[in-house]
């Protein structure tokens, strides 16, 4: 406990020295609570001692697991600590709603916004449900917008004003936690950055949805590339941890791709948008398959909307692009 | 707490039921003092907030964290609590030596084996140093001889009498712990089986050294053959959680192949005997990648013995045998 009071002291001085003043509720407030909550989301996944399906499903028809509902919920509760965050949706329950109503039926006791701040968040409690009866490495994304609904009249812009989370299971350590704070992107931790091109010793790649390759011809010869150039086969299937393994190697290529064949699972607002600001952050490159455009240029009208997903290392991931996307074919 | 405590006292019943008399000790002391440690391991890397190259490098030339040495640490005072365990060696110390010396040099206190059984522990404690920064799910390995050396005049022989325990970070919960008493196997998690083909739904590939392929023309039609076939790819580069992901999912195959351009990695001692026996015990098969033999049929000279390995779904294992190593074209 010591050790990590002192990494959240550490962490609100940082706050304070990069956030601007309109943004102090933001780092004394909503980002330590969300990290808690994570800190949450760790003691319950040592202290669950199995992971079963508990009958329901969420509005994208996924089964959930005792631990979705259980992470889910820890999240919730610390929102309802920050008044400033004042509507929250996730991918559990995915529905845009007013936070503070959830604990409190008396509509006088709305929050008075002091601070003139107000967020809505969008999480994804458990990324990684198809690893974690494995005890294989999940982890949360949060995304924290600056604004008080995302889904009004106008679509919510991915380059927008925002700031994020993105954690895998031990907070604060190893967390790449990133800020955007108008057109600067501070990483919170410094250590994680890709490593310019020309001193990468080893180079990694994972190739997501793999099946797909059995039916697009492409992507069965980009994956034999890679095998070919000797890269490093490093895929878990999560997506927090696959992102994690690059950040800190410093290299790699995350492939995702889309095909008629098979649907895209990543949704935009969850779990990509998070993520490529992350990778933005870290000096990498994050790109639709479909397109090849940067994720963050696009936008978002629905909770549903998923995508492709190409990121990574800036080099790897044009590569990928001109082949995968382009079709270029391969020298 | 309460409900760790739950589980060991459950341990302690099962072992009853299952080890014989002469084996009280074992069943009493050795294994729950293992887990014990394998439940302090699991401590040092919660509480580890950066892993770290210490300087020295153990005998085989591999660099050593801050968390190996920790580990280590935490196995050897482990030991020193059962008299019944003799000598031991590990990944990190790869000496067979007396347990009980190590704590004190009192000679005349040589612990009296009142049980009359005795044991030599051989150990990996991180399985896994590749993926332990990036928070990655990692293992601990350890063997139990019911021997007092192993490596005297005659070979050890790995069919030979012989007990084992195998556990991912959380232990108790998800550990696939064997025992094997004489021609009983014995898998303390029931849960842990191959599921029977006809009943497989998901089919996972696990392709270890896969820079292998570039030069191994067998190889990369092994894994083209996979994808073709639309097995799911789950590789995470560490053994433990790699034959962990196929024991929990019920279905799978690891595969890591020898070739002149790349060297073997995994020790038989510390890494391909205990495995080998924990995925026979669940029902699937381990082989070598050289010669498809058992590896429970091999003998091991000397700590530094290593083998190309694949294991898991025995009908999977027999196809990569044909392949791989008979060299069948793949139709």
């Amino acid at each position: 406990m010591g050790q990590e009071s002192g990494a959240y002291r550490a962490l609100d001085a940082h706050l304070d020295s990069i956030l601007p003043p309109e943004r102090q509720t933001l780092g004394n407030s909503v980002i330590p609570t969300l990290l808690s909550s994570i800190g949450c989301i760790s003691t319950i996944l040592r202290h669950a001692h199995s992971v079963s399906q508990v009958g329901s499903s969420n509005a994208f028809g996924d089964e959930q697991l005792n631990v979705d509902v259980l992470c889910e919920k820890a999240v919730r509760d610390a929102l309802t600590q920050c008044p400033s965050i004042v509507t929250a949706s996730s991918e559990e329950d995915p529905v845009e709603r007013p936070v503070q109503g959830e604990t409190t039926t008396d509509k006088s006791q709305s929050p008075p916004q002091r601070s003139g701040e107000t967020y809505t968040i969008a999480f994804d409690p458990l990324d990684g449900s198809s690893i974690i009866a494995a005890n294989w490495t999940i982890g949360t994304i949060i995304g924290i917008w600056t604004v008080t609904r995302l889904f009004t009249k106008i679509h919510a812009k991915a380059r927008s004003r925002r700031f994020l989370a993105f954690a895998d299971r031990e907070p604060v350590q190893l967390s790449p936690f990133v800020c955007r704070n108008g057109r600067r992107k501070v990483i919170l931790n410094t250590d994680i950055r890709f490593t310019p091109e020309a001193s990468v010793k080893t180079r990694y790649f994972a190739p997501a949805n793999l099946r797909a390759a059995a039916s697009d011809s492409k992507y069965l010869a980009l994956v034999n590339h890679h095998i070919k150039e000797q890269y490093t086969l490093r895929y878990s299937g999560g997506l927090v941890p696959d992102v994690v393994h690059m950040l800190v190697k410093g290299h790699g290529v995350f492939i995702n791709p889309v095909s008629k064949a098979s649907k895209p699972k990543l949704r935009k607002l969850y779990e990509l948008f998070p993520v490529a600001l992350v990778i933005e952050c870290a000096g990498g490159k994050a790109v639709n398959a479909d397109d090849g455009e940067p994720v963050l240029n696009q936008e978002v009208a629905d909770v549903e909307e998923r995508g492709g997903f190409v990121c990574g290392t800036s080099e790897e991931v044009d590569f990928v692009v001109k082949t995968l996307v382009r079709g270029e074919s391969i020298s």
